[in-house]
């Protein structure tokens, strides 16, 4: 939500020269994405997004977060394609301002701030299709916001938790030892999006156009995907949960890809562990954002309804299906 | 550089209908101007900025502001032409998510981040034109960050003045007494922009392609528009004067609509009057913006170097000239 990286008009034009797309025409700063910097860069040749990593994505993971938008893209999913610059030793990752930085094709579309059923449906069925071209994508990285790091997350928010909500750092303990008791062990994994926020992605005449922001994605049970997806969309503004949206969301997935009994049981405590990855994040955010920071972190709070929502779930049956 | 306002798709929807864009293909926040949000919006029409006033624009002064930019557009300025609803009563000034909000064309082009001399130059030729084309507009609104407006500043500032830069509070006053004794009586006035910082000013291809962000236009002294050009445009880095900046700036404005004597004689005052709003205005918000605020706030001493420089020059020689 915020451009971070200031460029220079000297910098920027140096950059972008070795695209070979012709005349700079206008480049914004674009409220998109609370990690990175992206401009909206328009040239001769059209409109693309110049994004600049900053401290959060580790360097090292670029490679693969690249090398799986190229394999989406191939594979027919409409993500952001990443553009070389010309020549047989085309390059992609590259650095401006003192950052990586790389540049991909635009994406038309809107995302949705007030959720529909029918989002849920486009979204499980493209959720599918993703699923479905990561299969055959070889790279590899952990998902290192899962069952692991939430210990350190939580003692990093002990000292201020309970003065977000009370005894809150009582009910992320007791919340974690649950989930890790319940944890599956073996369920179809495969390179999810692990992200899947109404943020990143597009609708365009009643139809999913698009999905963007790649930089979580990871290896992890593929259902963990439709838990995050329960969590961001299927709940009103009041943190209710709304059963017609999970059940479309669930239904049109599992139309292209059925769920075994074991995910559709996993449901409850991977939609708590979901629940509390984004809870964890957002109370560490909340405990430690410099003041005058650009940023204003999200309430912490609404995650911690969720988490309650998913600890009392009685079964998939909870979700509307 | 933030948006304020978050819009509601649907409102956002309802919101565009009435102008007959056709469909609606992308949204984006974009960070420009401090004062205000902007939305840059695509439709199968083209591309438009959205605009919603926030607080610090006063609603009653939006009708000169659309009046103003209309009648730029209408003598051939490179200015955001404001979009009216279809029909024979079209309407351009509307409510947006319980805001003022209007619609414009957008203009291609960029905003320089290291100024050059040649900048100023087309600077210079560009505001000769933007005040011929004022001389036939008949709206007015007084300066209000003008003389009258500055000891109230200072007031508000003086408790933590001093905390900003050692004895600022004395110094303010005593710039304050030094530039009303000095202020000019009578010049050539006109309708100004007020705001010319290179942010709102864009180029192409070495040609200045449009100006933007016209809502500290009033009336005053012509020549106070150039005085603030000096302050936006002709310091570097480091906040020293760049003589080669104000001499092509000075010089390319007077080959169009030449200087007075008086005019030439008022440069110093009228430039530190310019500092001294800058300085003000960031001070105040420096010292007051809340914590956690979306916008970082403008350090202040940078326009108390080009206040102290101002009060320093001899005469209109000291700018290049």
């Amino acid at each position: 939500m915020a451009v971070y990286t200031d460029v220079g008009d000297e910098e920027l034009d140096a950059f972008l020269a070795p695209y070979g797309l012709g005349t700079l025409l206008a480049a914004k700063g674009i409220a998109e994405g609370v990690e990175n910097s992206n401009y909206l860069i328009e040239t001769e040749r059209g409109r693309f997004i110049l994004t600049l990593y900053e401290k959060r994505v580790k360097p090292e993971d670029l490679p693969f977060f690249i090398a799986l938008m190229r394999h989406l893209v191939a594979q027919g999913i409409a993500c952001p394609q990443p553009v070389a610059t010309e020549g047989a030793d085309g390059q992609v990752l590259r650095r401006l301002s003192g950052r990586p930085a790389a540049l991909f094709t635009f994406l038309e579309g809107l995302s949705p701030r007030s959720v529909k059923p029918w989002h849920c449906a486009e979204l499980g069925a493209t959720l599918a299709d993703l699923h479905a071209a990561t299969a055959s994508f070889e790279g590899t990285r952990p998902n290192d916001l899962s069952l692991d790091a939430w210990p350190k997350l939580i003692e990093a928010c002990r000292a201020g938790a309970d003065k977000v909500s009370q005894n809150l750092a009582g009910e992320l303990d007791s919340a974690y030892a649950a989930i890790a008791e319940a944890w599956p062990e073996d369920l179809p994994s495969g390179v999810i999006h692990a992200d899947l926020f109404p943020d990143n992605v597009f609708f365009r005449a009643q139809t999913l156009s698009g999905i963007i922001d790649y930089y979580f994605a990871c290896r992890d049970f593929l259902v963990y995907d439709l838990a995050v997806c329960l969590n961001a969309w299927c709940f009103d503004g009041a943190h209710i949960y709304q059963p017609d949206r999970g059940r479309l969301l669930l239904e049109a997935y599992a139309a292209k890809r059925p769920l075994s009994e074991a995910e559709y049981k996993a449901l409850p405590v991977l939609a708590a562990g979901a629940a509390l990855r984004f809870l964890l994040t957002r109370l560490y955010d909340w405990l430690n954002h410099p003041p005058g920071a650009l940023v204003r972190p999200k309430d912490p709070r609404e995650y911690l309804a969720k988490l309650r929502f998913h600890r009392l779930a009685k079964g998939p049956q909870s979700y509307g299906i």
